[in-house]
């Protein structure tokens, strides 16, 4: 099964050396999950060769506008190339009014449903569960109302032993409910536990995602044990003040988050535009936490178990 | 004297084949007009190198996001890049609520004054007078309200008859007023009429620019004799049905309406995502008006006397 994420854009608030604001798309299972949607989304989407059309469901972390500003024009573009499918958006509360004052005045109205569930600011929700995936949404501590998501894979079935039932010769329909976790009954009536027959599957996959917050350790246990752990890491940690001030995250800071909350490893982004090279943030993030990656734009990290 | 303009974007509704939506920067004599911005124009000012700190009137012709989805983000940037000096910003009367909305939501208060003049959809109107440039609105024909805008130059100073003027020792600070038009008086009484002291200048270039439209002869007189005619070309003339019904021109229509107003040169611009390449959008233009371009992202184009 395929869980992985693209990095659409990786720059804090303005756009500068080839960065671009704020998106990810996220690949479960061929569905694409998008995350932000910052300006120029839809032109990196085209760029990356990411099948916007792919994209059922989209997540707005909070309303500053390197964040959401493209979501419009991908919307219309979606409208214009003749979608039908509904899209599920999730976001701040506000972000509904924003986008209908848009398409009223641009006489706009969409090919297909446009199907809004505003976050909550204050407590982690869940906000979608499907065959594939739970997301949660996981109040973060910013500037604005601000709210990070967590993606669990759905716990897959569990794996059946091929020596074991094989003997037994099991109907082949029966082989579902096995999976599920059901006992065999054999036709004599004699119970065969179902542990015997089957194996647990792998743990599932968990994608936690960190826009904009301060680093504040209240989201802490909603984040822990992520297989990769997004953070952003706007500053280096000679900038805290500066950080604290804007509430955003040091790379330092980013890695004690990821080595608090158990994270098997960690990608930085939402470089600020002073930063013209990322090394440093890089290296100031692995000196607290090694398994640490930049979230470079164009490139593809598997949410895999190690 | 500088009077050019720089093509930032030129795709139709969805950006495509590395085409951004709508964009241009005029630039006058070093300070830029900014012409609509459609999403990703402020990465587009990057990629050119133009300075968006030059800008300091932005004219947005309507309210289709292919022509200001760009503008938040470029407002934004402003001012997390520390502008004070005031932005004038011409548009439709709604924009304002667009901005307001998004600025609130974003807890956004701008370091620097945005002036905001709404535009007349209904008749043509002088909206912006300076030292070097008069420029009208001109409401076009578009599924909603739209104007172009004629850029004019200021007329300029007459030019000072070197070998008529030195031999009569004409007081050096009594220069500016010849320039003007005005007689020259002889300490001893005696009336020189200006035009035997001075030539005037070169007649004052003309920028005119039409975003979306249908072809309709309702605003010619207005963007007559232009020096440069930007008209959108969305379409080729064998796709006539579906302009009519979009409110947009073809190729061939923007070459007649250059040749109607008189244009010394048309750029046509506004590619429906169905072309993938150009040249038979820019021969059908020729076809009718021999001097066409095609607005080529990148490309900077003379405002210029032929």
């Amino acid at each position: 099964m395929k869980f992985e994420v693209t990095i659409l854009g990786s720059s804090s608030a303005t756009p500068i050396y080839n960065r671009n604001p704020t998106a990810q798309a996220l690949n479960i299972n061929e569905r694409l999950y998008l995350i932000d949607c910052g300006e120029g989304t839809q032109q990196q989407l085209l760029k990356f060769d990411v099948k916007a059309s792919r994209i059922d469901h989209i997540f707005i972390s909070h309303l500053h506008g390197d964040h959401y500003l493209g979501l419009i024009g991908l919307l219309s573009s979606l409208h214009l190339n003749g979608r039908k499918k509904p899209i599920r958006l999730y976001g701040p509360a506000p972000l509904k009014e924003i986008i209908d004052i848009q398409f009223k005045y641009s006489d706009t109205t969409l090919n297909y449903q446009l199907e809004f569930r505003p976050t909550n600011p204050d407590e982690p929700e869940i906000i979608l569960e499907n065959q594939e995936v739970i997301v949660k949404s996981v109040p973060l501590d910013h500037r604005i109302a601000c709210t990070g998501f967590v993606f669990r894979q759905r716990k897959s079935a569990r794996k059946i032993i091929k020596e074991k039932v094989e003997p037994l010769n099991i109907p082949i329909n029966y082989y579902a409910l096995l999976k599920k976790g059901q006992n065999y009954v054999t036709p004599d009536g004699t119970v065969i536990p179902n542990n015997e027959l089957t194996v647990d599957s792998e743990p599932p996959l968990i994608y936690a995602y960190c826009s904009d917050t301060v680093y504040n350790d209240k989201y802490f246990s909603e984040i822990s044990n992520a297989d990769l752990l997004y953070h952003e890491a706007t500053f280096l940690h000679n900038m805290l003040d500066r950080a604290v001030l804007t509430f955003h995250t040091t790379a330092w800071q980013a890695g004690h988050v990821a080595l608090q909350t158990s994270a098997k490893r960690l990608l930085i982004g939402h470089f600020s535009a002073r930063y013209k090279t990322l090394n440093e943030l890089l290296e100031e993030a692995r000196s607290v936490f090694p398994d640490t990656e930049l979230a470079i734009e164009g490139k593809t990290f598997a949410v895999a178990n190690k």
